[in-house]
This record gives C-alpha cells, sequence and structure tokens, in this order.
C-alpha cells in the first residue's frame, strides 16, 4: 500500500526503515484515547460545519465499531500501517468511505499522539493513586493490628532505640503520601488538552480547542502550538514519579527481605507469595519483595532514558520522540504490579512480635535513654553519654544482661541513678516516652492514624 | 581530640577514616541554617524550661559571633571536627562553656542535617525561581521586539511552516513556565519542619516542635520520626526540577548553537558571550550556549547519583546519606549559573530577520497552507496531499521558485486554484491564518503575552 | 500442577505472584542455549557414569525434539511453569519420563541462566560484530568514493578549517573500531563457562566441568562458585559497549539530520530511508536518523537500569536478578536495528559536493592557514593571529569575498605576504598541507584506509 | 589582559561568560601532564628546525621552573587566564620571553587537553590498579587466616548451604579481577598519543607525532586527527570501570554492615573504622562501609553525565566537552578512596568464627546434601527433594533439631538412609564434599588462592 505521505517518494521504504519506524505493536495500547480524541476532533468539525451531521454519525459509529473490533479481538493492526493512529483511520476509510478521510481535517499525527498519551496517562494516575491508597490502608491495618509490638529501630543497621513497629509501618505511609502528592502533580502535568494545535504551527480555521477540552475533561489548555507538540514534560514527571516510588519500594523490600531471613526472623511471609527452591528442601525464598527491589532498576533506567532521548533536541517534533512510549508504557505497568505485589504481601504478613521483642532486648536499645535520664537530672549530656559507654563497655565484657542490671549496679557508675531508673531501661516505657510530636508513643502513633485517616 | 561519641572506643580513627567521614569542606556552605536552626532550638528549650534566659542570651550571642568571624572569613574549620554542626558547637561550648553543651539536649545529627537542607534548599528555590523570571521576561521582550519576524518552524530538522520568531520564543517561556511548578513543587516538599524528631524515635521530653516550625517559617511539619530521619525525597524533587530544566536549556542552546552557525546564519551571539580560536582568527564560538547545553550531563548525574544512593537503604539514618549534599550543591550552583548564562545570552542577540526571512522563502513552507487551502475548497485532504507534493516535485526538478509561481501555474495542476491562492503561499499570510488557540497568528502571540504577564 | 520446589508450601502462590515471577515470555528466546546446555550437560553426566548410554540417548532426542516443536511454533510455552528451563524440562519429563529428571542432577536454575546467558551473548557478540564490521566498509566506500569531496570541519560547530568528506567519514570509521574493541571485551567477558558450579557452593560430586567448558567452547571457565551465580558483570560490559556504540551512533545521526536540513544541504538520504509527512507534502524526513540517535535513550537507560539492580545486593543469587535479561536482550535488538539503520542509509546517500564545497568557499575556512603562513614566514603566531583578524573583520564589514581577494589586496595588511599566499587561501591546497600523521591530506587518507582494511 | 583569540571581538567578556568558561580551578590538576607535554612538543619542534637549541632549553628550563613553583604553592592559578593550559603558557613567556610564544607553534588546546588528560589517566590507573592489588591480597590473607570457618551461604538472603569464609573472600576476589581488566580496558583507551593533530584537521609541517608518541611513553598514536580531539572513550571506559568496581564494593560493604549488625554478628570491625553516636552510647557504626557503599551514587551519576554531554555532539570538538573533567576526577579520587577504605577495613577484621558457626547449626543448611545423599542411592531428585522438605517440615512444627536427629530418625522418612547419613548432615563435611572445580571444598579454595596468585 502506499503511505500516506507518498507523493514525492520514488522508491518505497527499505525493510529496516519500516522495522524502526513501526510502532503499533506497543502504541496500540492506546486505541481507547485514539479514538476518543477522533470522535471529540469529529463533534467540533461538526459543530464549527466541517462534518455534516450524517458524516459525524458515520464517523462515531464506525469508530465506536472499531472499538468493539479491538475488544473483540477481531481487529487486524497491521505494522505497514506503522502506528495506531493509522491503522484506525485506515480501517475506518475503508468502513465509511470519504468522511474517514475528512476526519483528519486540521489534525496532524504530532498533536493526535500527545493527545492519546495525555489521556492514557491521566487515566492510568487514577488507577495507580488507588492502588496507593489501598497499600496504605493495608499498612494501616497492619499497624492497627500490631499497634503494641515493639522492635529496634536501626540507624546504620545498628540497633539504636526501641520503637513500635506500627510507628516504624506508619513511616512507610508517610512515604507513600508524598508519592501521591509527586503523582498527583504528574496527573496535572498530563492535564492539558494539546488537540487542535495543528502540526506545529496551528490550524487555518477557527477549531474550538476549549470546546474539545471541555468533552475530553481536560483541565487546562495548552497555551502555545510549537512547545505542545514538543513538550514531553508530563512523561517526565510521571516517570520520575516512578522512580522515586520505585526507590521507596526498595527500601521496603529490602526490610522485608532482611526481616525474612533467618538472622533478623522478624516476619514470615506467607506461601502465596514466597518460592521455595528446586534443589534446596528448606528454602522459602521472599521472591516477591526481591523482585520489586530489583524493579527500581527499570524505573531508574526508563527515566535516564527520556532525559536522553530530549537532550539536545531542536524544536518542534523530531521523530526520536517516537522512543517515549515504551519506557513510560513499562514504568506504568512495573508500577502497577509492583503495587499490587506490595498489597498482596502485605496481606497475610506474620508479625513475630516474640523475635522482634527479643532483638530489643538483647541490645542495648535503651541506653540513650538512661543517658537522656542523667541528662535529665542534670548531668551534661556528653558526661551522661560516656557513664552510659561505660556500662555498655562492661557488660559486654563481663557478659551481663543489661536489661537484668539491678538499681544497686547502676548506682556504682553514678550516684545520680535513683530507683526509677529501672523504667527507662524498659523498653516498652521507652518508646511511650517519646511524646515529642511525631515520635513513637502510642498517643501519637493514634495521632498519626487520624491524620492519615483524613488524608485518604 | 577525643570524639564526642567516643566513650566506648579505645582506638581512634585511621585517617582514611577520617578522609572519608569529613564532610566540612562542603556542608559549611550550610551555616547559617545551622545557626538559625540552633537559635531557634534553643529558645524552644528555653520556652520549656531547659535552659535559662541567661543561657539562651548566650547561646544567641556565641552564635550570632559565630556567624560573623564565619562571614569576615577569621572562623578556622576544622576537618578534624567533620561536620558544619561539630564545628559551629565545638566553637560555641569553646566561647560560653557548659550552656553550648545543653544546647544539644533532645537534638541529634539526623535531625539537624535534616534541618540545614530543608532550610537551604528553600533559600535556593526562591533566589532560583527569580532567575527563572527573569529569563521569561528577557524572553518576551525579545519576542515583543521581534514580533512580526518569520522564520521557518521545523519538525524533523526539515523546514515545515513558517513561524513567527515570537511565537517560538514563547514556546521557550511556557517551557519555562513548568519549570517553575516543578520548582515550586520542590520548595513545597522542603516546606516540612523536621527539627525535633530526635536521632529517629522522638525525644523524652516535650519539646514544642510547632513553636520551632513557626520560628523557621516552616509551612508544615513532619508527621513521624523514622520517616523524618531517613527522607531524601525534598532533595530528590529538587535534583529533578534542575535535570528537567536542564534538558529544556540544552534544546534551547541547541538552537541557539545552531542558529549562530554559518549555514543558519539567524542570530548574532554578543562578544560578551562567545569566545574566539587561540589558532583560528576567523571563530566566533558560542561557548556559552555549548556549556550550558553540557551542564544537562552533571544534573542528569546528580539525580542519578542519588537515586542509586537511596536504592534498598533500610530504615532508618545510614550514613550513605552523607553523599546527598554534593549533588545537590552541585545542581542548585549549576542551575543559578545556566540560568545567569542564558539571560546574558538573551540580553544583547541580534535577530537576523532577513535570514530568518530567507530561509522561509528558499523552502516550500507555505505548501501546507496550500493543500489546506484545496482541502477548503473541497478536495479531500489526501488527494490535496498529493497535487502539492506534485507542485513540490516539479518545482525541485525544473528549479522553479515555488514562491513566484503565477495563478495560471496553479490551475495547470488543477481547476480548484482561484486568484486567492498567492495569499495562500504567502508566509506572513500563511502565520496570520494559524488563528486556532495557542497558534502563531500576531493576534494569538500577543494573547500568550497577556497571559505570560499574568502568570509572573 | 504442583511447583517443582513445593515440598513445604501449603498455599500455592497468588496471582500477582505469578505474574511477577514468570519470566518465559521473554526468556524462552534462550531455548537453544537452553537447549545446547542440556545436552551437554547430560554428556557429562553419562560420562561420569550417572546417566547410561540409553538415558543419554533418550534425552538428546528429546531435547531435539522439543527444540524443532519450538522452531515449528508447535511448542506451547506455559505461565505457570515459569521460566524457560522448566518449560523444556517439564516438557522432556513429558515426552521420556524419569531420564528427564534424572537429567536435573548436579545442576541450578542459577548456573543454568548463567550459561544461557552466556552463550546467548557470545553468540550475539559475533552477529553484532559482523554488522559493525560491514558498516565500517561503507563508510570507507563512500570515503573511497567521494575521497577528494570537501566540506568545512567544524568546531563548536562554526566552521574551522577545510577537511576533506573521506577524512570525516574516517573519523567515524576509528569511532566504531574502538566500539569493536569495547564489544570484544564483552565477548570475552561472556566467554567463560559457569556451568557445573551448582547452586551456590559446588557440587557433591566429581562433575567435569572442563569437559562441558570444551563441548561448549567456552576459552574460560569460571573459578568460584559463589561468584558465579552472583556475576552479571559480563552483561554490564555488554551494556555499557551498547551505550556507547549508541552514543557514537547519536553524534553520527545528528550529522546526518543536520546535513539533511535545507540550511546545510550536504546530502540527500534516499526515499528509501526517510519519510513525507502526513500533512505536509513538501517534507523530507531523515526518520531513520532520528530514530537511531533516540535509541541512545534506551542503551544508556538499560544500563543504567542493570547498574541498580546490582546496587547493594548482597551475595549470591538474589531474585532481583531476574531482571537483568529484558534489558539485556533489549539493548541487544537495538544494536542491531540501529546498525542495519546505519548501513541501510549509507547505502545510497547522495553527496552534494557541490554544497559542502560552496559552504567551505562561503567562510573564511582558510583563515588558520593564513595565520600558518605569516607564522611560517617569521611573524609571531599570536601577531600573526591578529593579523588575520583583521583581515577577516574587514572582510565582514565591507562584504569581500576572502577568496577573491588579490595578492596586493593582502600585502595592505603585512609586507610579509608573498604571492604564494594565495596558494594558502585555497581550500583544496589547505587540505592537502595538513600532512601530520592523521591529518585531512589525500596521502593520509589513503594510509588510514589501508590501516583499516587490515583491521577487517 | 586581552584574551590571546581577542582579535575580532569588540567587547569583552562578561562576568558570567568568564565564569562559566573558567576551568583551571579543577584542570590545574594536569599541569605536571602539561608542563610533560610541552616540553616533548618543544624537543619535537627542535628536532624538525622550528626552535633552535637555545629555545629549546630556554622553554624546558621555564616549565621546570614552574612546575616547582607550582609544587611549592608559589604558582598564582589565575581565573582570567581559563585554564591550565594559558595559565602555564602566559608565565612562560612572562619568564622566557618570544621562544615562550613559539612553543604553541602548530598545537592547539584541542589536541593539548587530550593529551593532558590521556597523561593523567594512565598515571591513576596505574596507582589504582596497585589499590587493587593489595585489596586483593589482603582478601587472601583474611581467607588463609579463617580458611577453615565455616558460614552459612546465602541465596535470596535465606540461609542456602554452608560454605568456607575463605570462599566467600574470595568470590570478591574474583570479582576484583575482574575489575583490573576493566581497568587495563581503560589504561589501554588512554594509551593512544594525540598530540600533534592540531585543532581538528592536521597541522601544515611534517611534525613528528612517532617521535612525541616515543618520547610521552605511549604505546598507540591516534590515527584521524577529528576523531582524536572529538573523542572521549577513554574516559567513558574508565567512569565504566569505576561504576562497576563501586558496584562490587557497594555488595561487599552491604555484606559488611549487616554482618556487623547484632542479627548477624558474624564480624566485628576495628575501632579504627568505625564510629560512636553522638547521642547513643551503646552504638558502633561501620560509617566506612556505608560511605563506600553510597559512593556507588556518584560514580554512577558520573558516567551518566559523561554519556549525557556527548549524546548528540556533531563533529568535532565541542565546548560541551569542557564538562568531562570534573566527572573525571571525581570518580579517579571517589575509586581511590573507597579502596583504601576497604584496604583499611580488611586489615583489622574480627573473624567472629563461632557466630558463623552458630548460623550454620541453627537452619537446615545441608539439607540439600541430604537431597543429594537420597539421590545418589537412586532416588529421583523430585522425590528426594519432598522427602527432606517433609522431614524440614516437621523439624519446624516440633521444634527438632536437625543437626541432632538420629539415623533412627531418618529412616523414618525413606528407608534408603544409611548410618553415613549423619555424615551428610555435617557441614563441615558438607562443604568438602563440594568437590566440583570452584567449589567450597578446602581443596579447590586452595587451588584458587594459588591461581590468584599467579595473577598477581
Amino acid at each position: 500500500m502506499k503511505k500516506l505521505w507518498g507523493g514525492r517518494f520514488n522508491d518505497k521504504n527499505s525493510d529496516i526503515t519500516e522495522k524502526l519506524s513501526v510502532s503499533v505493536h506497543y502504541d496500540k495500547r492506546l486505541y481507547r484515547q485514539d479514538i476518543r480524541g477522533s470522535i471529540v476532533h469529529s463533534e467540533m468539525l461538526n459543530k464549527i460545519g466541517i462534518l455534516s451531521d450524517e458524516e459525524l454519525g458515520k464517523i462515531i459509529n464506525g469508530l465506536n465499531e472499531i472499538q468493539m473490533e479491538i475488544e473483540n479481538n477481531s481487529f487486524d493492526f497491521e505494522d505497514r500501517l506503522e502506528d495506531v493512529h493509522m491503522n484506525i483511520e485506515s480501517r475506518l476509510t475503508d468502513k465509511i468511505g470519504y468522511a474517514g478521510k475528512k476526519m483528519h481535517t486540521g489534525r496532524s499525527r504530532n498533536d493526535q499522539i500527545a493527545l492519546d498519551t495525555r489521556l492514557y496517562l491521566k487515566d492510568e494516575c487514577c488507577e495507580i493513586d488507588k492502588h496507593l491508597v489501598r497499600l496504605i490502608r493495608s499498612l494501616m491495618d497492619l499497624a492497627e493490628k500490631n499497634k503494641y509490638v515493639i522492635l529496634p529501630g536501626y540507624t546504620h543497621m545498628q540497633v539504636a532505640q526501641p520503637v513500635r513497629f506500627s510507628h516504624h509501618m506508619l513511616a512507610y505511609c508517610w512515604q507513600l503520601v508524598r508519592d501521591r502528592r509527586r503523582l498527583d502533580f504528574a496527573r496535572n502535568s498530563s492535564d492539558y488538552s494539546p488537540i487542535g494545535v495543528g502540526a506545529l504551527a496551528g490550524v487555518n480555521y477557527g477549531n474550538d480547542r476549549h470546546f474539545m477540552q471541555q468533552k475530553l475533561e481536560f483541565g487546562n489548555i495548552t497555551q502555545n502550538s510549537m512547545d505542545t507538540v514538543s513538550d514531553r514534560d508530563y512523561m517526565l514527571d510521571f516517570l520520575y514519579f516512578a522512580s522515586v516510588l520505585g526507590t521507596h519500594l526498595s527500601r521496603f523490600c529490602e526490610e522485608l527481605v532482611l526481616w525474612s531471613s533467618s538472622q533478623f526472623d522478624f516476619i514470615r511471609l506467607s506461601d502465596k507469595v514466597t518460592t521455595g527452591s528446586s534443589i534446596m528442601p528448606q528454602k522459602k525464598n521472599p521472591d516477591l519483595a526481591e523482585i520489586i527491589r530489583g524493579k527500581t532498576g527499570r524505573l531508574n533506567g526508563n527515566l535516564v532514558s527520556l532525559l536522553t532521548v530530549l537532550k539536545g533536541l531542536p524544536m518542534t517534533y523530531n521523530r526520536d520522540l517516537q522512543e517515549d512510549k515504551e519506557s513510560l508504557f513499562d514504568s506504568v505497568d512495573t508500577v502497577l504490579l509492583s503495587l499490587e505485589g506490595m498489597i498482596e504481601m502485605m496481606k497475610d504478613i506474620t508479625v513475630k512480635k516474640d523475635k522482634m521483642r527479643d532483638a530489643v532486648y538483647s541490645n542495648f536499645s535503651t541506653a540513650t535513654d538512661l543517658a537522656d535520664y542523667l541528662s535529665q537530672k542534670g548531668v551534661p549530656f556528653r558526661e551522661a553519654h560516656e557513664i552510659i559507654g561505660t556500662i555498655v563497655g562492661d557488660c559486654e565484657k563481663n557478659n551481663i544482661d543489661f536489661f537484668k542490671m539491678k538499681f544497686s549496679d547502676f548506682q556504682k557508675y553514678s550516684e545520680v541513678f535513683q530507683e526509677d531508673v529501672l523504667d527507662y531501661v524498659n523498653p516498652e516505657s521507652s518508646t511511650d516516652r517519646k511524646i515529642s510530636f511525631g515520635g513513637t508513643s502510642i498517643y501519637d502513633i493514634d495521632r498519626q492514624l487520624e491524620e492519615l485517616r483524613k488524608l485518604l
């Protein structure tokens, strides 16, 4: 078949040109957006008198039929028609003849692809946000159910201070709250109607871009035709959101993997989300957590990919931009899969509260509380720090259980110690003394839960 | 000197440990934020009764003196004190004794560094936004001054349709408007007060975090202590903003470089922003544009750097996070320098309107208008496209000047052509026929300018 | 079906676990390598007495049949069997029963996947190298055919000195010669036989790894079982090769795009590799060059992707490593497509030698030669540079054609000028005066061609 | 001062242009290479008769004096002279007058900077290689000293099979052996003499590039002048080497951090390489390991940075290339610091062999051996796997110590078990049964050590 742009061309494209030009194998996923855009474009052409009511009717029927064909898998996407736009347009013309050709009036693939990807991204952002909310909710549930469980809080992977498991889970919730903001930013970036700017300069008649904007439910409209066809910021914004989310999940999954190890043994992931080994019968591998952690790679890669494509590109549309879609689709899919995986893992997770508690007790997790204790009794903090450092050192050397030390034992180190010191050594008490806003006290955990509920 | 944390340690750190741990050579740039935070923290300690008025007075005086010492270059930052916090705190204790030590009550370097960098970033975002506004204004001025100048609009680096130079400049303005949104997002991400969360779990007394938030003019407050000390999203948001801005500038600079070449010769950059060659006497190199284009590299690198650092880090603070600051500072500096460079280049740019106009006329820049013309007279667009394709081909083959073709010449190709076709060939008329919203007509350019003025 | 590792598992995996675990939709492309490895592994088992001759015969027949089934598209890859290994093994057991199960003795998927990807990469490196050689040859042909054509050599996109087009093409050849070295390095990295190391620790019997190495034609053998199953350096080496090649091609394509623009108009790309516009009838877009330039994005992205995956992974095999293959396959495919595209573009490229020559003559391309001239006659170079700078300035101001200046004109600027100055102004003479090794003289171009021929 | 290229320029550069153009604050580190190159270039000019012996003598003396001035810190690098080349050349001319100017004959900054960075990189590669060798040696020592220590080998962070600690250390040695190969590749890439190619086209006289190559001890010479001044592959090769090394070290450090945690408690890092907490007295943080792990970020960032800079740059030299050096220097410094840090950590590491052994015994680490046992007695592997899976499950359910099971206990599960089963449960025996080449048997560990010794 002759290309639609073939007028001046004598030779047909070579195979490799076709192979490198074709995008329908991946951009066909935009068929719904493409059809929706074509219908609204046609309605506008009808409104300003370019298409008759009859032509409009034919077009809408034709496009609806095509959508059904696609959804019934009876539509045959053809590589030689290059992309989703040409596949649909060509089929429409086959179906309804001349009116199909007229539909293309005042439109170019440059604004068409911007429209399709913007509509697509807005849809997917909604879908992803639902997943984010579900994940936050499941973390909140987990926190509620295990509100009082204590485990060591780590800095530098060293036991630092006891914290509530619920507080730890809420830390992840707040990360995800920020991810929702970034997602919302990406959604807003997409929410500018590009349709009707033509190939780059605008079009030769008073098309009604605001009419189309409203029909397509865009919150805003793009302001400059050249910018519109060369802009891919909205995609970058999404790819960036995805990278940061992926980074967050990689951190969470790192902890799930560690906690599932026999050295930590803090949690048990359910059989539904773990796998065994084909040769080691005792293994129970946290594959899901590992795979999601690994997915950060492709999310970062996709961001770098589009940034590289755009670097140094002059105005306006350049064919390099064809390379934007696969990384976008891949990040969308990856985010959705990863979130589903996270939700599934959270569902049946077993919190081994005894093991967590043991870990708190087998380390000097409340040493800082003791330093604070002395400090509150008037000992300069740096001095208090040294006293406790000595106690810790002695316990280590002489194999003494820090949590079983008696009042009299403490007094050997400083006379400032009173009987209430034993309360300060206690990890549960320790967490509830963290009364500062945002601290790990039960009181604040309830406050955080309340605050999160308001945000969902 | 003994380290502040040295209690249990027998050996002192080896040289390489010191070398890798020290950060004061770059984090000293946070001294103002660090001092500001320490003052507010001390005011809070005074408010809740931990510091007396006298102690507070000493601390504030001491810190103010230190700030002056630093700004007079009479402060000696020492590597062995590792970072800016310890350098200032140690100097304060030298000056005022015990009260200086007390200042550290209920504070850790984990929340202190979060505070300093958040304050720093908020300041820099304001500064950068001013530069962005200045650059947009200078582009708008340039557009105003050259409103009617036409040049070829390109797609695929091929002459596509004539556009107004002003429209082209405004395209860049709209990019920068989006950059301001991203910058604002980064600023908002930074605008959460972290101070008072302690090392990771909260602190043991009712510090007044909201008091400190207000004093430090933060719009919001962080909600979870563990999240607070491990969160670097606000830095990522800035680094991402910087990458996209850099990408935009790389595209703009690419055009400036091309337009300065003798093949295009569309503009002349002033002597102030170009350099010659030490061996080629005729050269006038657009160095500034090239360097700014090249700066995209480090901006992308800095983003990748922090994403890599964060990947897979478990909660909460890990020393890896020390690696966050150099890339942040470098991106801040790079953005400011690049924007200054852009503003400087725009100042004295010479728009060679004749050369631009010639380029419009030496190509078939209004071929599409003719196709539109036929289409409006009822010829199906695809057929119109072919007719014009044939005309273009004949002109090329027979070396005919497309813009000098007469009415009769056109009629040979189709009887639909009327005398008014000559108006459709004219590039100036062409641009003003682009009456769609956001198109390159003078009318819309004025509208865009008006719209932009509202946003600044 | 029960999983092969299902012994201790009560619940079956949830859908999302299956979805995230499955890799057969992309790793099935390794079927040939997987079968080849299984045959050699079985031969080894036979050699050391674990498989009987009959069993070995059955296995080899079975595997060969499976390979035919796959190549006839009659093999049904099933997601529930997760990966290519399990799909083939399961089918084999269906076919030949017990012997199929025995084949898995002393083998794990950890070394199996290392084997498959290493074999795969070695194959693909050979294929890619052939393409590189073809591209170099086609550039050499182009250089030969247009050996004497001159065009401006640019620095800073400013006309600097005249060069031969052939010299310019050879510059790209030398880049590609380096790419071949990098490819060879990646091939060598892959050329270590991993088979037989077991899951991580080695295996419990004297398998003959050197026998398998030889049979599989590996040049080397891996030395440490733990390293073997966690190593992905050989993939990184390939991804890096691909990134640099992509960067080189992006630079070349940038020039092809510029040279195809009407401002440069130095070349004409054939209809076979360009496309038109669906709305602008005069367009002839260098799509192939643009797409290949854009492909750098994904190549860099793939490299960043695997680097991110590997960051911070502890020993030995972690499921994150599943994420290595898609980026690898994508870079392999992209490199092959890009090289094919380049070769195709070079085939019918039209070198517009008059346009190139005009560009040399419409700039002060030999100004440096004049400075050299004066310098050789004893004028200090910096002074000579200034004299020529003045001449250039005067020509510009008074619109004088530099190349038409007479001997007497030159003498006005310095008495050092003799009649032979006119030869120094001449661009062709200029290029042949570049007699230094590696310079643009015809003599050296012939030398380079000769040198390149030796390398192919 | 007037710029050296100022002939045609009326205005002087604005401040921001100077600020963006200046590179001397970082490229001054190339002073030795720059001086060395200038001396050899002058010797060549003398050899071909352009410089007299007297002039050459003056130049060499002058340059040597300058080198001493720099090394005594009495040399004043000035920003207005832009880069290291101009600073040195200008000082030389101050010192010796006219001959200093003559030295620049037939040379450009384009080949000069290529020379300096290539010489620099060759030097640094040697230095880095020494560090790599030292690190490998210290790992080998550690392996020798703890040859028989057993610890769990992990896959998926789950205990998989017992391995020797020495085997684990050697796994890292083999990684580093590959890093040395990549480093060698980078060194070879740098080992091409670029000097004498001029600005881009070659020079106008028979300079003797081979003479200079020999004097500068380059193994090879660049073949094409245009390629020479635009090539940055040798830098990429180094940056890539650094990224992979950083990735390896990040993996190693991840393990050091985990092993130092109280959950693992496998090692004790010395006080020399750990730090305490300013508020938590019990902490002993593996800062060095964390910082080195974090350094991967900047190494990856630097690679992405230069890849981004180069993307789409046309021939030949473009000023964007100025952006190559800072990332290069940073990666060189980072690699050296990281390696020093690693060596220091290895020096006094305490291997807690009892804790490692306990971890082997508190998991079912030899379950796979039992499956192998049954398999060797004729039970199909998949069936054996299931039997052992059941045993493991029963132990878990009934809290039975797997390693204390008696012969009779095993027989309940299968009659195939004989008394020798107890030997198969034993972890030490297990490791020595891994007799395959590259396995964790002592025999093979000795072989690996021998092999490594040969490579150093």
